[in-house]
């Protein structure tokens, strides 16, 4: 098995020179490892807890972003898509469209998400069970593209909050199809704040890393040079100058397991 | 408070005349009691389980007939919508729109929805909390639309199930937007027989009896003259042919209560 | 079906002149719907969340209390046992034997219950599913003792808190034996205040009338005057002087509920 | 750190020669690694889901038994006990007092336990949070007795379901007792097969291996030479020949993750 790839940015793109920012600081952070990265960042944040919450710079100015990024640092980019008229859009510039979890069922997205012939990224919902993601794979399967990974990112325990059943990771990887974990969404509270949502950034290494032990093709985290002052999501980020600990921490798990599985 | 309204119909629309007879059945149904009715029906189920299960007749043919049942029976009408681009063109046709419990937090959805001026009836996400509905409905009403039900239909609760949290009907009251009770998919089984969702017919009367003792506006049962083989959802439907007898039932109760709370 | 009956007193035993005067604020609060009660409080807290909580008064004295209680007011009384030792000395006193939920799968506690000869209530586990309780009944059943009460109290719902899953009624009553639902530790947030459990007594009314319209055959409600003042469960009791209120609001579901099931 | 602890057996003791046999399948599976190892057996499963499962040898075999397996191998022993009176009886010849889950909050268990003056294992509840854990350790601890250890087992999660929260594991380590995660029964589907519960023996591997990569003091594993017809637990038991490929592989990341813990 290869080693893990990572998908990594900003949550929301605020600028080219800030997504710059990280994806320079993703690349020194993923060189000692030798560790792939796929940057990623959305051009809309489509479903906020709430009104208040910032949107975005729009797929426009987004997809300019994203494709400069991918240009200069060389690396794939990935960015999610909320309706089935934006995927074609977004697939002239990015590799990887992903496909939110509260819409992971929508079969109209799904289908024209995959009709892209991109590679397709489903959030697991938090409502569904993992075996409940073969289903979900079979529609984008059935425009004939099979390039899907499938994503585990919490399932909903109680009010507000999430849990992590990594049962699921081999569940799903049964399917045939890469398993990622997404190690800050899965310590989100939903809600947990009012009108925003919390978060666990302190577990979020603990989960990355029970991911890598247990053995997944992708981790993604989310990352900010400063967390707390993110336009979403910061409750659950992972600050910048922390990230070539973490991955070289993961690293270690993940040359680890994948030897073990070859065993 | 008024006695309770009726949100009712097939799930999915078959043809005219399926839709004039489930009509019919249901002004019958009503009869005895005088309870109002909406009739209910989706042009499109944009989020099955599966691949293999039916989309439905189109919004197109879908609106024609809505529109006709309306005007032949003069009930008010309602269906989902799934994109925000159908709201206008449902708005046309239909008295309510409905926001799927999946879409809730959809900001696009809720605006293009609350901009009609219809009312607009919000399933609350099977992963969200009562209280999170607040800045759900915040979205529509941001619209200038203060015509917004909050519609109850069952949480997560561990994999391929759902409960019903009857603290959720007084906590979503609290908003000061009338409350629905969705008793037929509240016993949906997400998932639950492999490629479609199962569910638990008999508790249906159950819970809405049980929301009717609690205080609710509004009721929501889908019916079936012969649920095991109706397209969508029957295993969690009411049987046509039943639907006077749970009225009746949950008439009583919904008096009793009504009466109780102007104590 | 019989009217239901009402389990009801001060969680805790405090004193022989308190215990009084709970019984006389029952006994007038039942007294316009001809409401039958039980008495019932415990003499040990055996298994308060923190340490520094208060126990009770001890078996001796607190079943010395209940049998004054008994004699002065003509009513049962019902009291929890924690351990099997303890069974027959509180049967001596007592007309009913109380099952903690904790404790739900304890055979030997099961079967010394059972062998009483005495009423048992068994509250159903929070991490047991409603189908499971047949088992469990089956253990005191199995002494010859089919006196049996099964009570539904919350189920582990997240972290600190329990839903009411009302299906659970109706899946309890097929085994035949008479269904307790249990109001007021329903509503408890256990370990929610750091050292002791938390409760939302606001919620208690509401879900005892959902019952009473799902049709059980008694209700257990904890009280006390000053419930802020209580040594336990203070935050989930209702206080006495709502409890006439009450009793005549569930009694009025409750003649609806079984003339609508004779029906 | 020092490596991980072992906490194996065959769940129910069977017979002296069993025991041994299991003894010695142990003593051979740790041998590679030099993974020290607590012999686990109860003499009594005094919570069986149902009536007609077997209860065990009974106190004094059982004791008997233990005790000669302390001194033919020279490894510590640990049982679980059910009732006060039980503690010191059971302490004349184990190292290690068990807790069971649902008995995590029984204040008399804990003290008795805990004035032993052994080493308490306590299973944290099915229905409480991690954090819950520190008030039921201070019951213990109140006795002068600081030998806990805090042992995760799965939280209940839906119906027959638990789900392990990783999280929980630092949640628990912060309070100073050393963390054992019991992965046997983390995959036990309470009640699952209707008269006794379901396991899913194929992801204890995968939860101890998280549990490892998350950073453990203990890990427990029950483990028989034919799961299938153990008289207790076999759907979630490790098939004895399988033990030491486990061991050797949980090891690695042990190792790597106590290496990980200095830097």
């Amino acid at each position: 098995a290869l080693p893990f790839g990572l998908i990594s940015g900003p949550c929301q793109l605020e600028s080219l020179d800030h997504a710059r920012m990280i994806a320079e600081g993703l690349a020194q952070a993923c060189a000692p490892t030798g560790t792939r990265f796929v940057f990623k960042a959305s051009y809309d944040k489509a479903n906020r807890s709430s009104l208040g919450a910032e949107r975005g710079v729009g797929i426009d100015a987004g997809l300019e972003i994203l494709g400069r990024i991918r240009e200069e640092f060389g690396c794939p980019v990935l960015t999610d898509v909320h309706a089935a008229d934006q995927c074609a859009r977004a697939a002239e510039v990015v590799d990887i469209l992903q496909i939110p979890a509260f819409l992971c069922r929508q079969t109209d997205l799904l289908f024209a998400a995959g009709e892209t012939g991109r590679v397709i990224n489903i959030k697991k919902g938090q409502f569904l069970a993992p075996w409940d993601m073969a289903n979900v794979a079979a529609k984008v399967a059935s425009t004939g593209n099979e390039n899907i990974l499938l994503c585990e990112r919490g399932t909903s325990f109680g009010y507000n909050t999430l849990v992590t059943d990594f049962r699921g990771l081999p569940t799903m990887a049964a399917s045939g199809y890469p398993v990622v974990f997404d190690a800050t969404h899965s310590v989100q509270q939903p809600g947990g704040l009012g009108s925003s949502s919390g978060g666990q950034r302190e577990f979020a290494p603990v989960l990355a890393r029970a991911a890598c032990a247990v053995g997944v093709s992708m981790v993604f985290i989310e990352t900010h040079e400063d967390p707390d002052r993110a336009p979403s999501d910061g409750p659950n980020m992972i600050p910048l100058d922390q990230m070539q600990g973490l991955i070289s921490d993961l690293s270690a798990f993940d040359r680890l397991t994948k030897g073990q599985m070859i065993r």
